[in-house]
């Protein structure tokens, strides 16, 4: 798979990409990550990449000649499957599309920065606006690195087991039962007996319970899905 | 404000804060940002911080010791507001958490990674688990640092414009409308007419009508909260 991410500040997105699993999903071939620097894509000497917006207000908006440059150049290479924009109304991110998208050969995420693009940059060129959640940032940057985050842990060979991912929260519509690990008593505070039991069908027993009484408890809307 | 922040790869979060906004706002000395690596906290040779979990399965564990040590080390040293703890499982990041976390003065953030942390470090040390989104990530890092960015935003001083914050989408329960900048017309995608008017009441008209027409379309749910 490979991901073509386009901002003003892509040095923010360098050190998530440089540790742990993305990291190792990069090194193992699986994932290619391009950043690119919109400031690449202007014409003049002061390369701007926004400007004041259309009726006055605070905040400046990002232009949309650059943007296009930058996206055309992309698509003249090879195809993209989506060209993806971040910002706070897009359609919130669920373990469902980051599922769908983990199936995609090449996509191009556009990060938001200031007030946001140009809207006519929505209009033409994007296939999707995603949201993290229901929260302003300050740009589409981390918004970008979280969803390639729950993109590639997907991608199979990234994971070092398969099944951990699909034990996940959200998976199968339920919160993931608590987890315990050694010492088995801390400060007086004891793991669940049944835990240390070796008694496995007890155990799925028990952590099913588990799940499901913390879903109902902290998420009963999960429950309400299906 | 101070945050600090606790992980097993703090190295993730390094270019999140050296770059835009959030650098300005440590240069200007509004935020203090400490990263902590658990395992300057663990006791043995190999420096360990996780283990196989109780009763069996994939994934591994976070242990309660370094985050026990690492938590009351830095409880000792100050007054904490609140003690969090990132995970898919926690209450949902919302923009009004947001807005009430900017006025704390000290936090700590916990991050999660493999499959969380012992259940006892939930039970007795955390005081909060936020959640950026119903997804899963390989780690609390990202959500570590979407958490900062979605706070010291809102701090006064750190945007350069303080409007800018009050018109970002959900802090009326509105998305924000459109916005265009310069050229007025490009490949023939024309800016709408009224924003070139310079008639102001007739501009803020428009896009009170557009914000709403676009939250009625994406997002209708926000119209139902009031």
């Amino acid at each position: 798979m490979r991901i073509d991410i386009i901002s003003v500040v892509p040095d923010i997105l360098k050190s998530p990409f440089e540790a742990s699993i993305l990291q190792r999903a990069i090194k193992k071939g699986l994932v290619e990550i391009h950043l690119h620097n919109l400031r690449d894509y202007t014409t003049d000497n002061y390369k701007t990449v926004d400007d004041y917006q259309f009726g006055g207000g605070a905040g400046m908006v990002m232009m949309i000649e650059p943007i296009d440059k930058c996206i055309s150049k992309l698509k003249s290479e090879r195809e993209y499957q989506e060209v993806i924009y971040m910002t706070p109304d897009g359609e919130r991110l669920q373990q469902k599309t980051a599922n769908m998208l983990s199936l995609h050969e090449n996509i191009i995420i556009l990060c938001g920065h200031y007030k946001g693009v140009d809207q006519r940059v929505r209009d033409q060129f994007i296939t999707k606006e995603i949201s993290i959640g229901d929260y302003v940032l300050s740009g589409g940057e981390l918004g970008a690195a979280v969803l390639c985050d729950s993109i590639i842990r997907l991608i199979p060979g990234v994971l070092g087991n398969e099944t951990s991912a699909l034990t996940d929260s959200f998976q199968d519509n339920l919160l993931a039962p608590p987890v315990y690990t050694r010492p088995a008593e801390y400060k007086g505070w004891k793991v669940p007996e049944v835990l240390t039991s070796g008694n496995f069908p007890k155990i799925e027993a028990w952590r099913e319970d588990a799940a499901y009484e913390r879903t109902k408890r902290l998420r009963p809307d999960l429950l309400e899905d299906e």
